[in-house]
């Protein structure tokens, strides 16, 4: 197998970082946990991050030459943020001194502990003010004072200028995202600052407002997205766009004021300001982020699905329409495909697949069931046509997870069951109450392994035989009053499983891995993080591997979209991911049929952990 | 004296480029009218712009180590355009290969030839479709297509562009100026395309519509600036932005509405879209600029009189609401004070002020005078406070140079008068009307050097003496039936010219030069294009230098724009400018009140050529 990462061996730590090239060494230390000493954040400008090479070749750079004698050059000291690695793998064994002061750390996503910088730098500056010997114009008087940086200054920034200057004597914050001056404000106003975490979901929107400053959510919440007006899935909605003159227009209102909203709320609950927000990190499926942008979508739902964009945009609030400080930065994740989106993307970031030696597979159940396999050398991303099965779509007495949904069934000699916000009696049934109906079925005998539901007169002396209905002709099964899952709905759930099954079988293929080998399965989305894992493996929605190695890892996405709001490094990351993730596209391949048929029967119970 | 230039013979032209540090070899020649051949322009991807060194040192550089064998580097083997001149100044010898295709040029600004390389470029592209195989982003697909650029892309052109790429088969034009996507447009569009080049003044508007293909002109034409209604000058222009709470935006709509008026006509008497306007180039005095972009203007009118930007700004039409291609991007000229602003930078540039090893001072007359002093090493530029009676105002029947003005003034035995549009009674008298007023009664005796009119009985026997009244019991000269000149006006006109005198003794003894060293004195502004140069130097407004190095140089700012929209690299040496140019401020100089002392009074006629 071709090497195509570098390997890092960071001492006295003894961790070893797996990285591509384009990373730093000061990055791929954050990789694996390790903390460099940097007052910058590893923006190349404090020249702190000093490490020494004790094994490998590493030239040193111009800014290495700055830095150093040559007798220190030649003991190995380079500055660990200007060293990127290159196209050719590299070995290295690299020393880092110990750290100074402690920095700020979170620990987010999925076990990742991320070192705090912030996209977002709020710099507070005392100008020295014009005289007849001094000018200088106030734009040029402020870039002289932020000599490391280049910045690119909005008209409505530029016009508050004279007037933020003049009101504090020249003491003022410069709020800076990226390259761009954001906001002046008058004295210090640094203290405290917020990002927003966005996760665009074609049914549920969820949001976290950050303090930029420690890292902590000052509020979380989540809406429906209003969009569901216009159709449930995302098809129906371009359609809606296709089809009426305004129908983009609409589509692009409706979820600003389903986020505005939910902004509205969460800002009022921690009485926060939303001119104090300048940054977010927008998370979601490809036709969610067009049309949120208003940007055409026709293509991603007509054969080859093209999606207009795939790289990451860096947009100011007022075009996005967000209702936060009018020129924050909207930064969306990149995407992979019309059906691989930015979500996917950011929950591989939250979750570090690719990033260690091991095999990783990713799920997120939605209409689509997208999987990524990260091995140590690649990471394989996909999307299988599951349908809206596990989302309670096309399903009789499907729901979404919301009061009055049964979440949890267990199934024994009697059926008992989990109903969401305690109702007396259940209205229907969410995902992960499907999984567990299913896994329990089968377990009881009442389901083979074809996805045939059994007759009442087939198990007449089985102690759930009562349970075993028709309606309207079909076989039936009765988990409570008003809620039956027919033999149409363990169809339409055995397709949906198949499919995702079928996709993990052809992503293991291309890797040359067996589903042995897969250290961790990670079941993401709202529908991953309630899902029990047994449930999950029971109904063959994931390969047969020790149980304890399926993980329900929650919304990923968001985790992500936070990540990247409170370091700037990670942010990177995930925007080169693009570039190192295979995405595979299913729909035109042969073996997806066979794999598809082969992975229909549901596993015969009891033959896996 | 220091040395800062680069010295660049080229062969076989034997022309001679004095240039300063930053400058390309590319850059160089065309300085001096020389054209080195090029697909790209000098953008640097076509690497067709081969020269070779005769004599002098330019250490290769990595474009030339890709283009050319060990043995044509040492043979002296240079790509121009990536050849950047050092801080060290260099004295080289260059051969220039002879032209495959004759480069379309245009002759503008004062004798300035410019190889046309505009700013905005067509590029006439044919995509290969997607395909399942291909499922590229169509963003990504075009950027494919343009390796040579790193575009940024608005949102607005990324909302169009699925539409357009399958508008026409995936056969496109993107139009991109600087680093930026402009547009994209289905099928080929690129024939034609212009620009505007635009002379924002405190009275009077000035607009070029130009065929950016061809370099000509296809509409021309001025305008009131109707700000006029909310004072004359820009001081009261500021007063009223700073007094009332929506000074500011009545400011900038009236301007608007004026640019936007003057477009209309010009486009429909070229009978234009002004969709097909992607680029404009904006020259205008400081205030202009602030007023227009609704900046903060206030300081600009207090000591130390500071401007809130001076660097070249870059935005697009949307933002500053300019009536062409809503994505077109605007550019202004850098500033050099709150006084001497992007017009004078175009004028500069439109007459090439510092590029050779002549000594030229330019003079610019509207409220201040603005002068700018050009030696082999330095360019010096200052604001004058000269009021506006060359403009008319302050003058008892002063007015703007529009129908019924005196024009022109010859005074002998009689007196003759040039009426502006054939008017057969004066209703007042313009600025060059003015000079040969003065310039007549100076050679006439009848006005003393002193600047004292005489009075009816002291010249009982002049031929005019029955011209000679008295207006309120103040000594007056009648021109015209309803038209005088009183002792008032001339002493308005004397501190006038007093301080432009001042100002230019001051630039010329900063630079350690006499007047009779002067090579060439260009006047400028709509009041410079009109004057008589003879008329000029009899009322001292010039230095005494021989008559024939005096000249009329037209609207040098408007021509500057123009230059700046047809080359690219004259856009670049423009926004050099300002770190060039060594401003010197007057007003807080004590030998500036001893310079216009001395200066106040006229020369005696016949004193000089």
């Amino acid at each position: 197998m071709m090497e195509r990462f570098h390997t890092l061996r960071f001492q006295p730590q003894g961790a070893t970082a797996r990285v591509p090239a384009g990373i730093s060494v000061f990055e791929a230390a954050g990789w694996v946990g390790i903390t460099i000493d940097s007052t910058c954040g590893g923006r190349g400008t404090c020249a702190k991050c000093r490490v020494r090479l004790l094994a490998g070749e590493l030239p040193p750079t111009e800014a290495d030459r700055r830095s150093f004698s040559a007798a220190e050059l030649s003991r190995g000291w380079r500055i660990a943020c200007r060293s990127r690695l290159g196209e050719v793998p590299l070995v290295l064994e690299i020393e880092v001194p110990a750290l100074a002061t402690k920095p700020k750390a979170a620990l987010l996503g999925h076990g990742r502990h991320v070192v705090l910088a912030p996209c977002v730098q709020l710099r507070h500056l005392v100008l020295t003010p014009p005289t007849l010997e001094d000018q200088t114009a106030d734009l040029s008087r402020l870039r002289r004072a932020l000599p490391d940086l280049e910045l690119e200054v909005p008209l409505a920034v530029l016009r508050t200028l004279p007037a933020v200057l003049r009101a504090a004597a020249f003491e003022l914050t410069a709020v800076v995202v990226g390259h761009r001056l954001v906001a002046v404000e008058p004295g210090d106003t640094s203290a405290q600052h917020f990002g927003l975490a966005l996760d665009l979901g074609t049914t549920t929107i969820v949001a976290a407002v950050i303090d930029l400053t420690s890292g902590e959510i000052v509020a979380l919440g989540s809406a429906l997205n209003d969009q569901e007006r216009f159709g449930s899935d995302v098809i129906s909605r371009i359609s809606h766009a296709m089809e009426t003159r305004t129908g983009m227009a609409q589509l692009r209102e409706t979820v600003l004021a389903s986020i505005n909203e939910l902004l509205v709320h969460l800002l009022g609950s921690a009485s926060l300001s939303g001119e104090r927000v300048y940054h977010a990190m927008v998370a979601g499926n490809s036709t969610m982020l067009h049309l949120l942008l208003a940007v055409d979508a026709d293509a991603l739902a007509l054969v080859p699905f093209t999606p207009a964009f795939s790289e990451p945009l860096d947009l100011a609030a007022r075009e996005v329409g967000l209702a936060i400080h009018s020129e924050a930065r909207i930064e969306t994740f990149p995407l992979l495909g019309a059906y691989v989106g930015a979500d996917i993307v950011a929950g591989v970031l939250a979750t570090g697949i690719g990033r260690d030696d091991r095999n990783c597979l990713l799920i997120d159940i939605g209409t689509n069931g997208e999987i990524v396999l990260g091995t140590p050398t690649r990471i394989l991303a996909a999307a299988a046509p599951a349908g809206p099965a596990f989302e309670g779509a096309e399903i009789r007495c499907g729901m979404l997870a919301t009061d009055g949904a049964i979440e949890a069934v267990r199934m024994g000699k009697t059926v008992e069951l989990e109903i969401i916000g305690g109702a007396p009696e259940a209205r229907g049934i969410c995902g992960s109450g499907l999984a567990d109906a299913v896994a329990g079925l089968l377990k009881a005998g009442l389901l083979d392994s074809s996805g045939r539901l059994k007759r009442r007169d087939e198990a007449p002396d089985h102690p759930l035989c009562d349970r075993l209905v028709a309606i309207d002709g079909m076989p039936a099964f009765r988990l409570a009053e008003a809620v039956e899952l027919t033999q149409l709905d363990l169809r339409a759930l055995q397709n949906a499983k198949g499919a995702i099954a079928a996709g993990v079988q052809l992503l293991l293929a291309d890797a040359g891995l067996q589903a042995q080998q897969l250290d961790e399965i990670l079941l993401t989305g709202s529908f991953g993080t309630y899902i029990d894992p047994a449930s999950a493996q029971a109904i063959g929605l994931v390969p047969p591997v020790g149980s304890e190695r399926v993980i329900a890892a929650g919304n990923s996405s968001l985790e992500g979209a936070k990540m990247a709001l409170l370091s700037f490094r990670e942010k990177q990351l995930a925007n080169g991911l693009a570039e190192t993730i295979e995405y595979v596209e299913l729909s035109g391949r042969a073996d997806f049929n066979q794999a598809f048929t082969d992975s229909l029967a549901f596993p015969v119970p009891g033959a896996v952990a």
